[in-house]
């Protein structure tokens, strides 16, 4: 099959033999896969991965269980083990000798077939298309928010940055019931809130009120820094963007404000499948194009220009 | 009346008027009051504080309300304006007019007499010796923590910091329950809560467990960063101390453990003066030494001394 494998040097594609899955793994045709920002982090030398890439995807499962084959299935990403303290915890997406598909030793879905784990497979509804259904995964980090912190209806919660993750972040915590302002610093991609009738900012220069619920998704120290100053005391601020201080950080007004700092990752599919099925969450507009395997490597170079949203790859 | 009062250059003894109590305030005068580490940073700096230092103190109230008169009391430290949105929000200590005892824009306790609104006193329980009261107010706010975070009985819970906040907070956790390990660098401060029944470690090189809560009250960069490799995944690591970080600080690792960073400041006294009153907390160990106010400035200089726990002013 082809796929697009890090070496280490470069993201290409290369010919490998079909994977063969376990007993418990499936071996899921992937239709499309979608590009994230972890992706273009892997190939500038994060997690020192090397293998195929490629996390968010949705397939039809090719091989495995009987009662999953010819399923239309979307999977979860952690590769838990089932057995340590943490899975039974019931905290496998936390399990600390997890394989992460396409992040840490385990191969990625920006191929023809994938190998997941029965267990992490979720089947799509019918009336939810591919090229939405490729949302799942990121769709799910954005509920993590919901699972996490306890939003009332009515709340208000400030979004800060308009990339992929802001923008369902922002529609999640609407749809929730909150009174989200996002701010971002890209007109057009705001519009796709405003369309959904959340009130957005251009602009860094927010000045309105503090907020009990902020959201930091710009990966940006300063949105880190701008986050803090506009998080109400006692209130909690969602660290979704994996920040990295590299001039002096003051975490002081945390103490003095009681601030919370929630660190949030990967969440739960089934809700992010709900709202896909209901139509609560719109993804079309984030989908920048569609690029074939073929050209995958393109596909990670499209998704690192400013101002690019979702890239596709279609496998199928 | 003698004061120990900073006129931005030094911290010196003074003679002031006696204060004139608003018909909202009580004059309370002031017994044995405590050294914070708070102190000795404003006396280089923090809050361009100017005026009387000191905000842990316990007193008899001269002059105010009758119901107060002759009382023996404590008093907390935030003079909030009882009428903005956040005083109606029930978070009177974190009132954005405020003006804090000692620290600023209000006179503080380590004077003959203070001024303390009357909504901020709490009476002494007669089994409560002024030696014990004067702790009501770093105790409280180890108290904090259990009104952030929620305790099971039984959890696992790490202290890091063997300073007087430390020490408290390690009671008052293992008080409520938790199986407390306290990480410190000074066997004669840990021996405190050794003989409580405490389990503690001397030097940093703790290699246990990561454990669900943990609390940072070293007051070091260094001190925060071994607090967040020590929180297990979806794990609270209370903030205790006010940490600037002046080289690079990764945080990351709060996204992908899920790790909520709880800032935590000041605390109800209530459940302090019942601790006390019930001896379930022991600070007799932590005082240092006692100094009467015409040395109140070598007060300051002994709290300042490597080791040192609480030095004691003697006002009266």
């Amino acid at each position: 099959m082809r796929a697009l494998a890090f070496d280490g040097q470069r993201a290409a594609l290369v010919e490998r033999p079909d994977p063969k899955p376990s007993p418990d793994e499936a071996l899921v045709r992937v239709s499309l896969a979608g590009v994230c920002r972890t992706d273009l982090e892997l190939v500038r030398g994060y997690m020192a991965f090397r293998g195929v890439l490629g996390h968010e995807f949705v397939g039809r499962v090719l091989d495995g269980p009987a009662e999953w084959r010819d399923q239309r299935v979307v999977g979860e990403i952690n590769f838990a083990c089932g057995r340590c303290p943490t899975c039974a915890r019931g905290l496998r997406r936390h399990c600390p000798q997890r394989r992460v598909m396409g992040i840490h030793e385990a191969d990625g879905a920006f191929a023809e077939a994938v190998r997941v784990p029965v267990e992490n497979l979720h089947r799509v509804p019918d009336g939810v298309p591919d090229e939405r259904a490729v949302f799942v995964e990121p769709l799910a980090a954005a509920f993590e928010v919901l699972a996490q912190v306890e939003v009332p209806a009515g709340a208000r919660a400030l979004v800060l940055g308009d990339g992929k993750l802001g923008l369902l972040i922002a529609q999640v915590l609407h749809d929730a019931g909150a009174r989200v302002t996002a701010i971002g610093r890209h007109r057009g991609k705001l519009a796709v809130l405003a369309a959904r009738g959340i009130e957005t900012f251009p602009g860094p220069e927010f000045h309105g009120e503090r907020a009990p619920i902020v959201v930091e998704a710009t990966g940006t120290l300063s949105g880190f820094r701008r986050a803090v100053e506009l998080t109400e005391p006692r209130g909690t601020l969602v660290l979704k963007s994996t920040v990295a201080a590299r001039e002096p950080l003051d975490l002081a007004p945390l103490v003095i404000h009681e601030i919370s700092v929630v660190g949030s990752r990967c969440g739960p599919f089934p809700p992010a499948l709900a709202a896909l099925a209901a139509g609560r969450v719109d993804v079309d507009p984030l989908v920048s194009e569609r690029i074939p395997l073929a050209h995958g490597a393109l596909a990670l170079e499209h998704a690192a220009r400013p101002g690019a949203l979702k890239v596709l790859i279609d496998c199928a």
